[in-house]
């Protein structure tokens, strides 16, 4: 726009990722590792892009009581690549008793004495694991009390929600991070409609932070009130970031009636065959100065791609009156099928290769 | 003995327990937290008493897959209690790959530079506590990749099984120490009469070292194999931790066939309905200095105590002939039961109580 590029020294650069699923399939023989070696890819890339922090949306763990291995795993990684001497750069203004008031130490990992936290990690629960049984726990509870991760956006009083951003500051940007943890969908649509939920808003220079939202809930309409129609969410908002939904949308959408944009990153591991999930996966490098932001996505290289084709017999040269007609039907698709995989092959020769 | 005291720089002071069993009946509402509690009075001793190591002997879990909330309270009350800004004074010889050669991080926990321990907790798993599953993990493996404790003695090879111990110095005194996690003991006595086991020394000034060895088995004889038999045991060894039985023998018993001491601390919390539970709980405070030691005993203040009384009906003045015997039996047995509660009350007036 002919404005001079920030300096760096202002711009605070998140890394988004969300549904990474740990623990997807993982006594598959083939694709047991996939979610491991994706979440490995993506620590790695948060190190390589020098990110201040990274921000989950939510479903981390597949499974609400995640394996001992997907657990190990999942600690052994966030150890590895979060921890070390790189400065952390963000300086933290709220009050962190009540940002991580369910928390057993209820501040931030890197303002802890006794860890030595290279890249904060920020993340809300989703659905698959969100907190259960004794105590209100999730594994994310587990992560968060040895140190490892930042949980945020956990709710008990569903009777009255008061969402208290997380401020962060770097040198110009001032960052308002709200976040909700997967709640029911037609309970929180009835909550938003009952005026129970509510964002609390910094007192000083109230317009000069950058708002942003993580949300882990249905985006899209399945019915009358089991999703979150955006319009929703307060219009104070810039940037909403969207988990949940594992369509790789990650291209911010403007949502004009509420002026801010949706960003969907999308799963980083495919859980189901379906069109969302064929579409190639990417995480967000997300550069927010001031009250601007840039989003730039960073395909990922290790995820197991799908393809998906329609195949409409009318369209080919198949003759139907033919008498072999269900054999040629057979090798025509054996056809398309062997061209999909050596195109997969091909897409894919050269990538990186990780092994956790 | 007449000798002067040895200098405190050079003895070290080593906090040993086992059996720690937590999330023993989690669900009771009534003892649902005594596993915890009397955990955090032992590591809270261990900073009162100034250790330089805590040395566990296996079953810190009741459960070979805890709860979350156990799982959760056990990583809160370690990072709250051995992390922090006391150094540790105990400098580590041996080959750290070598003794923790089965963990993702294969050195001792103090020495990572992203982590500030104050007190390294030193653990052996047990039988209830043992690996299993996908990757051969068990519930220490969470808490060493998470840094909060050095878990060693597991063991996969077994048709040729070395103990490296795991040495290390503080002052004049040097300790090679010893552990073996837990094994079928069906299977250890076969792999120990076959000659499998067998335990390596340093090679420079090995009669100087102080050999301790932390073992997880049935010590009293069961019936012909299922038991460890001490004369199973190199007789270069000083000293015995014993694992696994409950009942509190923490005064050191001198096995002269072998020429070491044997010390069952006994488990911290009780867990069966039988004289051996109801014995008063301690555990211990060694002392090492060069080739001698002195372990004194700390009773344990939490515990829920059992009491165990015989009734022999025939020693009381009670009439068999009375027509109304059964109820005098039954006012007997209630006075005798409120007596021994009274005694519980009297005991335990004043004792501290922690609240995790």
């Amino acid at each position: 726009m002919g404005e001079p590029e920030p300096s760096e020294e202002d711009v605070m650069k998140v890394l988004i990722a969300t549904d990474c699923h740990l623990g997807y399939a993982e006594r598959d023989a083939v694709r047991g590792n996939d979610s491991f070696v994706t979440f490995e890819e993506i620590l790695s890339t948060a190190n390589t892009e020098n990110v201040d922090i990274i921000l989950l949306g939510g479903d981390l763990f597949h499974d609400n009581k995640p394996s001992r291995k997907t657990l190990h795993t999942c600690m052994q990684l966030l150890r590895k690549y979060c921890m070390g001497d790189k400065p952390v750069n963000i300086e933290f203004l709220s009050d962190q008793s009540e940002n991580f008031k369910y928390n057993s130490f209820p501040f931030v990992n890197y303002e802890d004495p006794n860890l030595n936290i290279s890249t904060p990690v920020f993340s809300i629960h989703g659905n698959h694991d969100d907190p259960a049984g004794q105590g209100n726990l999730c594994s994310l509870d587990l992560l968060s009390v040895s140190g490892l991760i930042n949980y945020f956006g956990k709710c008990t009083d569903l009777d009255n929600v008061k969402i208290s951003p997380l401020l962060m500051q770097k040198g110009e940007t001032k960052l308002a991070l709200y976040g909700l943890g997967s709640i029911r969908d037609e309970r929180l649509h009835r909550m938003f409609r009952e005026g129970k939920v509510s964002m609390l808003r910094p007192r000083e220079d109230s317009e000069t932070w950058f708002n942003l939202f993580v949300v882990h809930q249905n985006r899209s309409r399945h019915g009358l009130t089991n999703y979150l129609p955006e319009q929703f969410l307060d219009d104070f908002l810039d940037l909403v970031i969207w988990g949940h939904e594992h369509e790789c949308r990650i291209k911010p959408e403007w949502n004009g009636q509420q002026n801010f944009y949706v960003c969907q990153p999308g799963s980083s591991v495919a859980t189901s065959l379906c069109p969302g999930e064929a579409v190639p996966k990417c995480i967000g490098m997300l550069n927010i100065y001031k009250k601007s932001f840039k989003l730039s996505k960073i395909p990922l290289q290790t995820v197991r791609q799908f393809y998906i084709e329609d195949i409409v017999l009318s369209e080919t040269s198949l003759n139907p009156e033919d008498p072999d007609i269900a054999e040629r039907v057979l090798e025509y698709c054996c056809e398309r099928v062997e061209n999909l995989i050596d195109k997969a092959v091909s897409d894919h020769t050269g990538n990186i290769q990780l092994q956790v």
